[in-house]
């Protein structure tokens, strides 16, 4: 995670964090641990897969402690195994127990999203479709989910509502057709914003295509539907595929030659990755 | 979800979802949408399960716009089924658009959490146990998630690390041994706490015991050895047991005979529940 | 401005700015008003004009008491006269005091953007230009500034550095050339972004149709270059002339053809317009 | 601008200036550059004035990243010329490339004031009449701005409603006269506040000086009528002319010998100063 | 208290403290009532004394539900009795248990300062000396504070550091001398604000007449002194009187002439005045 | 005070109350000085105590400018004396003039409740009693005042409602009885958390013990019938005794044998303890 991101983004995120979790003080260790001594700990892998955050784990005992050093013998995106070493943690010992929740928190559910995005991403890895997110995420929590997708292979869609436009069934609707949503939405957004049109059956296809929709998404259409879409559209747009997509069945889209497929499971159903805090001991 | 709850603790998290979401405008929706417009808006239940949240949901649009109406069909900790009418929307269409994801993020979540915790306690439910959920929640989630554990018939442990006494080996490192740490704790912290200790041998459990923990946590224990542990601490101190709790492995300890088992599954690794706002139309 | 984008952006910033103005209390006000009395007073225009921002002027007012009443006589988008009556504001005369100098700051500076850019697009009517603004605003005015361009006939840019690419000289300099910057921003930047280049010769014209760039901003071009320029491109993308455009010398590139011109002086240098409240009474 | 003032009140408001320029993250530049690289660029001003808001330029890249240096060769309210290198700013390429904007827009604007107060102050120089702001500012810019007036050689008025007590003509309605608005401010008014009156005519003026207003202002009075006013007040209290000064029609009041003249164009009207941001290279 | 005070700095105070006593939630008061249950309760004073901060007391309650209700026996100012019904708060019944403490906290300190400081001024009533407060306030708590002693009889003293000028013995050190301090900030401060210099000799007292305070603090002068300083001055300045003044020393200065005496015993060490909330039932 | 409670609670509570004493800049030391300057002044005690805070303290000015220091003489607990040199601090005399005032309002009303705490323990130290607090602190305090109060030698009550169940006459009448009450709170009340109930009378102790009540308030009981209560609990439960008690009468408890006696007094009556910078001069 960048270092502005971390800053103008996390921080603030995160020290709320550290708050819900010691809204007074942090009792236990305060009555065995009454003045300052150096520690390490050790962060070890439980699971194998994806690691995600490591960054957003170490500032977690910044904020408390900004002479936290943290010892990394990992990055984000490299594989990790059951049992490994994946960094030392050394500081005041108050700071490694008051923090580690926190830390581990925000970098099991960074992993375990990184993990099931790999696993999904390798699926599709000899096909021209690229892996999307979407903004199926954990209240705030979009700046971590949607970068540890990046990190397991997947690419991100829009970050939010105000940086893309999405035309939704409600928004045709409210327009009265494809075509005119598609000129409002060109005469209002900002220029620089592509314009994304979800269809729902071929006739609304051929409407977008010509409307001069920049991409089209496929909601709830059968392979055989999706793939006559494409023939349709012959490259005029890109293409997304959306619905329900999982490790489970996205096998059943990879040779419809979408350029995308998007998956909300990536942020909202990845189990976390087990990861510990072991062997604190004083320095 | 109670309303002070609601007030103190929700309101500005669920802002600051919404600003997550919106961090300037909804284009699409201020591209079609010039004026306010009343519309309404079903609330559908795509897979069976208990729901939780309906007040979260339904403060998300109040807090764009205190107007908006919702008229529920179902409450918390009820069992709803796949398309199921739970609740109608009634609004500015444009804030009921612009609210839709963050709304149902909340609620698809807090249902979800509700929903596995309630398979797991079911399995529980001949036994003297009960489920406890741990401090393994989503960062800044924690006030939605454990009260989604109540809903679907868990309990909660402490909330966080200022309102409970748990000493961890750590701490008991710390301390040099079982008995000086809760010593330590006794005369440190607030007299309304009750001090519980975590222990990982027999020897452990009868050092505890006599040194007068009030609540002893059996970790990585065999049901064994967890047995024995019960026998000894012969109900002067509650016993709780701890370490991968899931619905799949839950059997093994239904006979035991402790007072508590927690999992952290409950809340970092329950799939979400699947509900949709759909047929949105003028009114 | 939409009521949602008033809720999540403007009352923070509207708060902040009643605050800068009464950091304990209104000294005078108190003085001289012990209690609530009610009264009314005139929204008087001082000067022609177009007017943005009258929301956000009542919104200054029902902050402080949201029993506050305005009756409006004109529209955002109105071209209002030099002594015409726009609004009138009933309620508590201490709220009309204490809020009358932070509304009409957002209201004549509003106002004054909406005036300047109209005046700056009436130039580019008989053309097929469309006037931009840029991210040269005020900080923390943005949400307001980019809303009063739009009120007076301009369109607007990307609203910050998150919802658009824009490759200027140094981020080609970063990518080693314009075609693997277009490539890099292509791989990393979220699929629904447009990609616009900056380019200074008619080389890295070439180059930027080439790479695919959705959008090619014409920078420090003469008149000459920038015909050449949009010959070149030939409708393969989009193009923007960019570079200290002010109302006195737009003129100079009303015939090249350029799809879009912008001008920073829209936000940063447009006077405000005069208006003033008058006639205070109670009633 | 003072480091106290900078931690107390400016930091916040730039760290939101940021945020509003950086929603989730700067795609173009994080496309482009994914590690930190060491980068410097010059500061240039493009047109002759006087410089004001260099710390403020400065803390911006230091709240990016507290290790960005800037060596300048300029301070505050230095008169420089255009193509003058004002400074160096080296650092992380990504925030130099980042945090540019936000520092341009605080410069160029606080320059743009000081210029413009110093023109107006030059006029004023043989004269014995102070030049003041007024509390017609940019909200949320009130802090830079009234510090740029007086780099350029203007005063501050109050700073806010709480700091002084001005007594306008709805005060004196409401009070029912001069002298009673007086006497009900003196005996509210924190004792270190002097009280200030709004007055429209000579007979007002005789009412205030015998009520012992501390300052009279004299607001819409031919030139005639304010040097009767001013020979009727005799020093009794000082003296301050108001309404619609400009550069160009200030000559009008240099010889009537009011002690001040306040001025709401020096913060709402004058033109940014053009400073730009050239060269970067990596080092 | 006013009620735009209360919104702009009020408001966000409370919330704090109630977050302050409820960090997740009310645990007694969920356990026993599930639901919103209307009641009322009587407050009640349980020792003579002027009541301040009624408005702070019903703001508490409102804040947690706007639909509680408060109806008053008594207003701020007045004498209350022990054992004088004051107020009844009607509401729901969880609202009246959560907010309770919280709004005794401020209703208590408040009417304790207005209790102590009405004692403090009665001692000065037939003398020609005004009863001033200090900054010496608990942090967080001056607007509640300061209101309490004006209602209490008191005046306020400056509020803050920005709003008035006082140089005492440091700054006078820092300028080199009582004369070049006063020159120095009649130079640098706002126009509006009266100058005050804290002289602890004759000589110094000489010497500020001269440069033109506007007032005079005598700090830590004999009797005699400050008589002889009194006579000094003659009323070319406003007399101050200050140091550990409390209700048990002040008749000491009484027969002394100076204007003002400041005592910051008023809001740093007046004893709370007994108020409880009794009697609550269901209605 | 420990360095992570200072970090998540106490910095931004410092930062507040700094604010609320500057709100645009300190005037007075702004005039006099304009360029940082190094000096140093002496933190003098000027009254016998218990001195607490002195890292809130020293934070105050960490937070105007981190470079700072703080030589202390003494540490939180110690007894001073009237006269003692307790600290030196150095630093940028304008940092040292602006936080003077809201360093000293910390430190005074926190070592003058850990003085008048001490004054009350020291009676009780013969006994088996302990010294309790309770919520009756000043809002937005509570953090600086529960830790003054452990550091005169008393213990902390829950810190707040969320962290403990008390179950007052209220509650019990809300829930039907002391034994229905308890029941509800034991089924509901995270299981770490104790269960105290208040009880008025002999017969509502033998209810109490026997529904298993944790802890047991005697409120409002006479000498004689807490005796008899203590005698009935007779080690079933903790007992503490509650109401009006201060260091003048708290002799008539210390023979009755409670576990706990709590006192408002401590943290809502205790006067300050007098303190001062002086000497202030460049170094």
């Amino acid at each position: 995670m960048n270092s502005i991101t971390m800053k103008l983004q996390a921080d603030e995120l995160i020290m709320m964090a550290l708050k819900e979790d010691i809204s007074s003080e942090d009792v236990s260790t305060n009555a065995v641990m009454k003045e300052e001594e150096l520690g390490q700990v050790d962060l070890i892998c439980k699971q194998d897969g994806i690691v995600a955050g490591l960054n957003v784990f170490k500032r977690v005992f910044e904020l408390l402690d900004e002479k936290t050093y943290v010892e990394f013998y990992c990055k984000d995106g490299d594989r990790v195994k059951n049992g490994e070493l994946m960094a030392i943690v050394k500081g005041d010992i108050r700071v490694l127990l008051s923090g580690e929740r926190t830390a581990l928190n925000y970098l099991q559910r960074m992993s375990g999203i990184a993990t099931y995005t790999n696993q999904v991403a390798e699926l599709l890895k000899d096909t021209k479709t690229k892996l999307l997110d979407t903004r199926k995420t954990t209240p705030n929590m979009r700046i971590f989910e949607k970068y540890a997708v990046t990190v397991g292979g997947g690419c991100n869609h829009r970050y939010n509502l105000s940086d893309g436009v999405l035309l939704k069934d409600n928004h045709i609707g409210a327009a009265g057709g494809v075509a005119n949503a598609i000129k409002l939405a060109r005469e209002y957004a900002p220029f620089v914003r592509k314009i994304e049109v979800e269809v729902e059956s071929l006739e609304m296809v051929h409407e977008a295509v010509e409307a001069g929709a920049d991409i089209i998404m496929l909601d709830n259409m059968t392979a055989e539907e999706m793939k006559e879409a494409v023939r349709i559209i012959g490259g005029r747009a890109e293409t997304e595929c959306s619905g329900n997509v999982t490790k489970e069945n996205i096998k059943n889209i990879t040779d419809i030659g979408v350029d995308y497929v998007s998956s909300g499971a990536l942020t909202h159903s990845a189990p976390i990755m087990d990861i510990s805090l072991k062997n604190l001991h004083r320095i």
